[in-house]
């Protein structure tokens, strides 16, 4: 069985959608399940309404489950840093008891998207290698990077193989706009509300962006993939664009030009990042198939044109 | 004013020594203060008795500080990971909320000592430099990596200086035996009771020692460096000796032939841990100045010729 943790989410229910008939079986675990995700996955595979905060919750939830794809974060990368204390209680701890029940539980397989846009930090060479130095600047990048640590040494000192996907930014249909989470779904939310679009910095700050089903591709493999498992790789589109190009792939996409407004830039943004990818490919044997216009154009067209 | 927290321990005591006097006064912090330490340190400097773990003592004992040298840690590098999450909420959070409160109390300058024997993991290319990956293998490691990220994040985002020492094994006089805390009062332990020594695995494992002096050499001087810090250095000897060359080291100096116990080697211990230096040399302009031999003829001189 495979069981998805935080598959009401953007990336859980592009990847439910993909593993819905998979042989092993399939359970979608969430906090909360509104009536159109129980409406298109209730009938096809298990739906359970569970907290990873609540260790109670959480053991009916692990019955039976081998492979676990960990997709809840409390917290959100763009988010100021006045919480730190709070992220360590509210985040870290209750992951940390999480991977603990996984380990009480049997599971062999624990599959964690973790942040290739923030645990690596400013001093990165650019593109990003996996074994290259982690010195986050924000506490999502902190927490982030606590957890994989913690994630290691079970699966050194348990029998649980791990897998570490550090995920640059993924966009994609059905991607909700939440402060701090992310720009194209910001620059849609715009779009919708025929808002201008606010630009910290001056527009040059470069992110590697990368297609939902690109991402659901690599997390399959990492779940598919035979033999005992202890790997970190990042899975970006392994190419970086700048605010500006990102801003004029969507008014291509969509024939709107923006107003756009300037706000000075934060200073724990990384003015680059773009991920090294070659690790993926030899271990996975994957690669990104969508090149950046088509999935802003596959985005634009899946929200606005339906 | 410059403050040692943990000042009754091993290192703090032999800091304490050192500073006595310093132009810009000197308050020692701990727990508990024993009728000894107050009579050698009580009328030369301030001694405070505050726990870290309790906000309400921290604020007076921080009052006027400037420089922070923070050496409390609630675990030990060799214990068994079997209490990670009550590692995070014991010590990384404690540590965490006491960087906070240093910088709501203005201090200037916080100078941590870290683990240069377990932040880095098996993987790292020996000697090690500061710029490796980090893949601790033991909670203890994961525990200071955690800690140092933070105070990292906090040293960017508020006007506080961090030095960041990763300090390898230290040793000298003084140095209490504790259960998972270093080889070689371990050694003089069982020299004391007359036992024999026990060797987890076959006495190959290979470590970087440092002189109890040479660490308070590099202390003073991450203190005194003039100007803005924020700096992450290697604190070791630079070589690395083998448990049997300890052993062999320990039996020169004292004349004292070990009934030698070999116990299976623990899983979580890296096969050879050294630290490349030459950035604390050029950051610091720190050296060890004392060879292997002469500081253990030292030390058991002191443990047992006085």
């Amino acid at each position: 069985m495979i069981g998805i943790f935080g598959a009401t989410g953007f990336i859980g229910s592009h990847l439910a959608r993909r593993l819905v008939g998979a042989e092993e079986g399939l359970r979608l675990v969430s906090r909360r399940m509104e009536a159109n995700f129980l409406a298109e996955f209730g009938d096809s595979c298990e739906c359970v309404e569970a907290n990873i905060l609540e260790p109670l919750d959480i053991s009916p939830a692990l019955n039976g489950v081998k492979t676990v794809v960990q997709l809840i974060s409390s917290s959100s990368p763009g988010l100021e840093n006045k919480h730190l204390v709070s992220d360590i209680r509210n985040n870290i701890i209750p992951q940390v008891e999480f991977i603990q029940s996984c380990v009480a539980a049997g599971v062999d397989r624990f599959v964690f998207i973790s942040s290739g846009g923030t645990v690596y930090g400013p001093a990165a060479p650019v593109p990003t290698p996996e074994d290259a130095q982690c010195t986050p600047i924000n506490s999502y990048g902190v927490t982030k990077l606590t957890v994989e640590n913690y994630l290691r040494l079970y699966g050194m000192l348990e029998k649980i193989g791990c897998v570490i996907l550090r995920v640059s930014n993924p966009f994609g249909p059905g991607q909700r706009f939440r402060r701090g989470q992310g720009l194209i779904p910001a620059i849609l939310d715009r779009y919708r509300r025929n808002q201008p679009i606010q630009i910290f910095g001056d527009g040059s700050a470069r992110r590697d962006y990368l297609y939902i089903d690109d991402l659901v591709d690599a997390i399959q493999k990492a779940i598919d993939m035979p033999g005992e498992v202890n790997f970190t790789l990042n899975i970006g589109q392994g190419e970086s664009r700048s605010i500006s190009e990102v801003v004029g792939a969507i008014e291509r996409a969509s024939g709107h030009i923006f107003e756009k407004e300037y706000l000075p830039g934060r200073p724990t943004d990384v003015k680059e990042s773009c991920l090294d990818i070659s690790k993926a490919n030899a271990v996975l044997d994957w690669t990104p198939k969508t090149a950046f216009q088509d999935a802003i154009n596959l985005t634009v067209k899946a929200e606005f044109v339906n």
